[in-house]
């Protein structure tokens, strides 16, 4: 709530054209909204820039549809991640025009189009194939919030120069999101050939002491290049989130 | 190493300007130089635009000050982290004019003056008074990469208002750095309240389950609040460089 | 066994009312019943104030029901924990007047009409929905200890301001329960709002390094706010249960 | 801030009392106070109920002092924890009424009586001998807070009937804190005998696979027996404070 | 293979009883015998005192029922650990004779009577029911190999007078096997009270920080009771095995 | 790309045998395929000497058979780890003559015979039976790549006269893979009776704090012989594939 | 408190010999002293067998002198474990005729001498030299409780012949303490050789993965020879005194 | 002990050359020499090709003299690990001709020149110029064993185009030993470019979550490329043996 409305509103309550209740009201409601089981925070939008994303996981097909007929009155685009197939389906049902992504369980629906406000084009990068569902999460996500994405999949280090024979498409990004499970050495690498951010996906694959993911996760944040920033494993999402809010600037 | 040197340099064979020899060096020859101990990467404030940083720790006073008359000699900027008091001061014998920061353990040289380059304001808070060196690490690192830096310290989430009275700073900052030990829980907190991007700096302030750090890493991990990002514990300069690039977007 | 009752026994011995043989076993034998599998523990509601709680967990439907039995003979209400629904529906056929939640998985069986003797309001709040269930152990719990208990659901700390607008509701608890995963940090911003005790209660809702509640937990643990204490992951009866012993002082 | 304070200040607004320009800044002034390096929470005593306790660790001796200074200007009782001995001396010499304690590192400055407010007795007990700094820590800090505490130490599980045999003390504390390290079974055995809230405080006494507390700590929060709540491995403060606030209702 | 043999051996090939061949053949094979997958060693009876147990987990019936036929054929008394129920169906199909404890999971095939020779009782004791499974496998594996048992179940330490209660049995045991989850705290009472060695078992009991065991298992190794020595989670048939081995002492 | 290959590129280039896009053309051209999912990396086997392995886990059947297709035009033997025996059925319906080891879950297809070119024999050897299908998978691998391979199973250390019985076995190998669960033992004591160097695969059997072959791996890792190297748990085709690299040496 | 010293008061109070005062302060009184920081619990060794062990770390020389003085008054032998030199120095200075051993820094002091009452000879065996020092705390422990010790010293699993040849001595011992750091496995192999209960002892002693004797510990919990338990890293008194309990049976 | 000559020796039993207590003596005499504290492998040269290597740490600078006087007398090479440089002084007044390496504590001495029998180049590679000391103790190792070496250090995976210009070299290593603290990327690049074996050595190079070394380790095991397998932290000793054994081969 900033300085400027505060002094409007003590300046109505000086002049008489607010009432002292209705001052101690309007400093009092927050904007948003009750559904018993869920806040949903639509001046969201305004103070983040992006709207409230739904997290899928542990609420009911009957709890998803309610939010999302409150978001859409209000006439916001909703994108509800960790979203299980069969749930999907029901929010299909009622709202046919959303879609849905099986891959990374993601599903959206739009009320207006995106409009594409970010800057320069997000490379989202995987060091294998089984990497890419949680790429993929991160690439709808960032489309979603209104920008150009670009993949190169299965650039692992084991044939590095698979990866180095694509440095004009690295070099030309603005943001770049790298996906890697195993020893997660991918994001070192790219961060070593670029000027850019880089943000650092660990992903769950792997076996034995891949430990899902931690493995990946501890050789991200120990990388030895510099200018790389890491997320939760398998945080698709959070890469595509953080990503966007860059590319805006 | 880009297209066009590659296309003039072949042009230069077929002329024969350039003898097949001197062509192969040049292919071969990279841009770093071997000082034996350690390869110093010259062209590295060309690939990355910055020069290259020297990690002190496990250096000598010798080896620092070997590498340090090198990049002195290319007019390269100098920022060593990581650097014992004791060989800070057998460095500034050599170096007068280098500057140490005895808190976080940084010394910088400057060749040239600092341009400020960084579009916004790189804001930096921290949770306590015992995180400050690690924030100032962060600080001094993204002063001498051209940006103008602000701190906001001591305000963690116990007493929540210390925050929510600087919401105006917050606001105006263009990339947010939070520095965190115990549970830390500032940069979810942070993450909500702003729409720029966080990054988040575990450190190794508390004790017991603390562990050194890993408590606040993983909380931070596991932030609620989209937009936030995290590097190693106690990485002040890792966050400062990520900072850096972001701020030049 | 109390000093009254020994000393009552003495004098018995003594004056001859009660044989040697007699007093023997008297103090031997225990206030429990042993069922071959389980031993009640029938004068706990004497000593702690309340009914034995039984752990439905790796119980059969066949032991559960003669506990339940022993219990309703001796006019004991009845608590019974993680009790998976197959198991509840089996009660329920042999005590129709039990009660179950199928979301915190507890079953309840008066005998007798709980007594409200809790001095105040217990508060149980969550970070998230999905922290819902875990909650509703708690809240169940402690009315069935003789609690009044309100909620205040989904005020994470990624959208502080949903908390804050709570203020009244927080200052005027006598005990606060507050229930979160992924990063934990709830209790900590609660704890620095109000000058009453805060049981936390770490979750396993989250995903990666979340590590099934392990990562909230240690966040409750290294809290920087003062008058926050743990309980196990998910336990939700624990902090019910804990929060009635102190409702009651 | 609350909600009277509002009111009182737009009535004073309204009717001219108050110009915007003090009532803008009455809303934003927060009761706290920036030292540079560390903000003062004077208004904790009112919100909270007790004074701003000051954590000793990585402050400096002349840290310490200016904020005992501003502390003791305003009239209040100073806690300061984790105090090494060197730097308590210095305090000494300034503030030689000041009361050190070496073996918990407490220091304590009384600018006025301690109230003993607190309603019955708090019992501290205490595994081991090797545990006894700790649960010094809880003493002093209940003390400080206006509590009567009493102690009973090294009754460890391994001879049970040291315990048992002080079965009365038990019974009649208000609250119990039970400190241990190694196995960390006492607060179960306490907590079966008692209807009163037990605060268990793991110490890092031990080796091996004790973990510096780690054992203790895990076996505390499985506590089979009800009514047990964690705080963090050594943390006698936070568990002298949790009791503090307990036995005040 | 012991002196005597070889000095025998020595004096045949000497006297010419034995030829070089032979004698080669018998210094090389050894006591077992090889069905291509599993080398059974029948010689382990007379070396360590027992037959060859066999663990289930991963063997299928066939292989099973073959190694069972090879050791009725020499006469041999079978137990088979951790043998699903569908195993074990088809393993009474051909030895209709043998017994299956589907709690343990368990199997025993008797081709002589067990000769009682343990010299006194082994008393298995648990903290709740939940682990009653694991103790049963203790149970059975100490009465296959020739002991007495006896049970002392749901004794665990939040109703410490429940164990108490039972001092006589605790005393006249020669050996102790104590079965406990959660905290893990029962075999540290237990061996305060003895002076016979105690073998602890910590189960998976339990959930969240139990971690499956490990708390259980930490706090025995770190009991603060002499004479306990701790096996694997879970592990009643190691239990059984040692105490046998104790018991023949 | 090699030096030769350079330099005749450049000296076309100046004889004007090859244009300058050409040459562009030819220095950027790596020798993989871009199928949009996965890059196979044909020159692969010139690089490494050996085709490229798929790894199964998480590429559906269409996938694979596309990857297989392109192989197979180009003769390459392929062999596939981590194939389900779902997939595979799908696989040999196309592919009738490949081959699949349901155990270890690899399929082989052969387009030209398997050159026998390692130039001893790998000896197998694990410590129990449920060890066997990841020596298996090493088998196959090792086969697959040209080597003789025998084994030896079911040889751990509580029966270490099983291993010294065949110590002429141990001796004449070449190579040798030494792959156990539980305690993980085995390639101590065989390191400690061979001159060859011994690779050790941990594997996930076990149970309690085994930890799905954690133990085993610590345990290998600290061997106290000299000349032992681990790979990843369960790892058996990382063994094989190391074991041939050296057979080849 | 036995049952005929019950019975017996019983008589005496019902015969008026005992007053019921008398009878209740002689219930109540249990069979230890309090110095105020320890209770000395002197009937331990009729419960236990043994006189009270004291645990040399975190006590002052003064506190232990105390301790040692109240024992000698009642003429018990003292073994105190974990003595640093210094305090020992101390100690000797009033207690000449102490004996303290620096390498597993052990006390013990005799006021009477040691009766040799274990039935055989129990053997203590070490993998390295290292390992020696927690041995010899076995070695002196078992002594100073009247047994006959052997020890085996640096006969490790590389060298596996070492331990072989020694197999008399193996088959000969009673109770065996097998001493170990690194990857843990002679405990496996001692307990494939002998039908004797082995104790385990990890030791700290290893560098990296080692992490301080965890390798070991586990490596020895998952032992695939029967007949072995565990104690705690270090714990060379825990074995030492669990095998004198064993070595009386 | 081969077959060959116990064959042999039986031939002399039977023809009466030798008595049966010279036999039986033969048979039991294994080929090692106890010191006492250490049994010291004479004959390991012969079974394992190598003489016995010290590992320093822990061991008195007496101890180590004795056991090198005893090796000198035999004539063998000798090599201490892990010697700290105040031992080493001590060993080189007795041994002035013996050899230090302060940076990797290792000392050699010769009493006879190395034999080069290893049959190419061990390339030994490190990523950072912190890892050199460790990197050293496998140079020293692998030349003492008769190998030729050569280095390539500081070439870690965030400048590539460092590694790159050296592949000549990496192609024609027969061996190569990769050494990398961080994020331990490097073997698995190298693994990609090579088809040789890559031994891999995590150090304990790093900060915060590289957790000394783990991370590297972790990384290494779950290496994507093939042909790498891994020794324990800081273990260049193990992999420069292990090296040596392949590079006869």
């Amino acid at each position: 709530m900033n300085i400027q409305k505060i002094e409007d509103l003590l300046k109505k309550v000086k002049s008489g054209k607010t009432s002292i209740n209705e001052a101690m009201a309007q400093l009092k409601s927050l904007p948003f909204e009750d559904l018993g089981y869920a806040r949903i925070d639509h001046h969201r939008s305004l103070r983040k820039g992006f709207p409230e994303v739904i997290w899928g996981e542990g609420k009911t097909s009957g709890q998803i549809l309610s939010i999302m007929k409150q978001m859409k009155k209000r006439g916001q685009n909703v994108l509800i991640t960790r979203l299980e197939e069969r749930k999907a389906k029901a929010v299909q049902k009622i709202f046919p025009k959303s879609q849905y992504y099986p891959r990374p369980k993601v599903l959206t629906y739009l009320t207006h189009p995106v409009k594409l406000d970010g800057k320069g084009t997000i490379l989202v990068i995987t060091a294998g194939t089984t990497d890419i569902p949680v790429a993929e999460e991160a690439v709808v996500t960032a489309q979603f919030m209104g920008n150009r994405v670009e993949t190169l999949y299965d650039v692992g280090v084991a044939g590095i120069h698979r990866l180095l024979s694509e440095r004009t498409r690295l070099e030309t990004a603005r943001v770049l999101i790298v996906v890697a499970g195993m020893e997660g050495a991918l994001p070192s690498v790219v961060g070593g050939l670029v000027d850019r951010p880089v943000i650092a996906v660990p992903t769950s694959v792997g076996y034995g002491t891949s430990f899902g993911g931690i493995t990946a996760l501890l050789a991200m944040l120990n990388s030895c290049a510099s200018g790389v920033a890491v997320v939760n494993i398998d945080n698709g999402f959070g890469a595509g989130y953080m990503a966007s809010l860059m590319n805006r600037m």
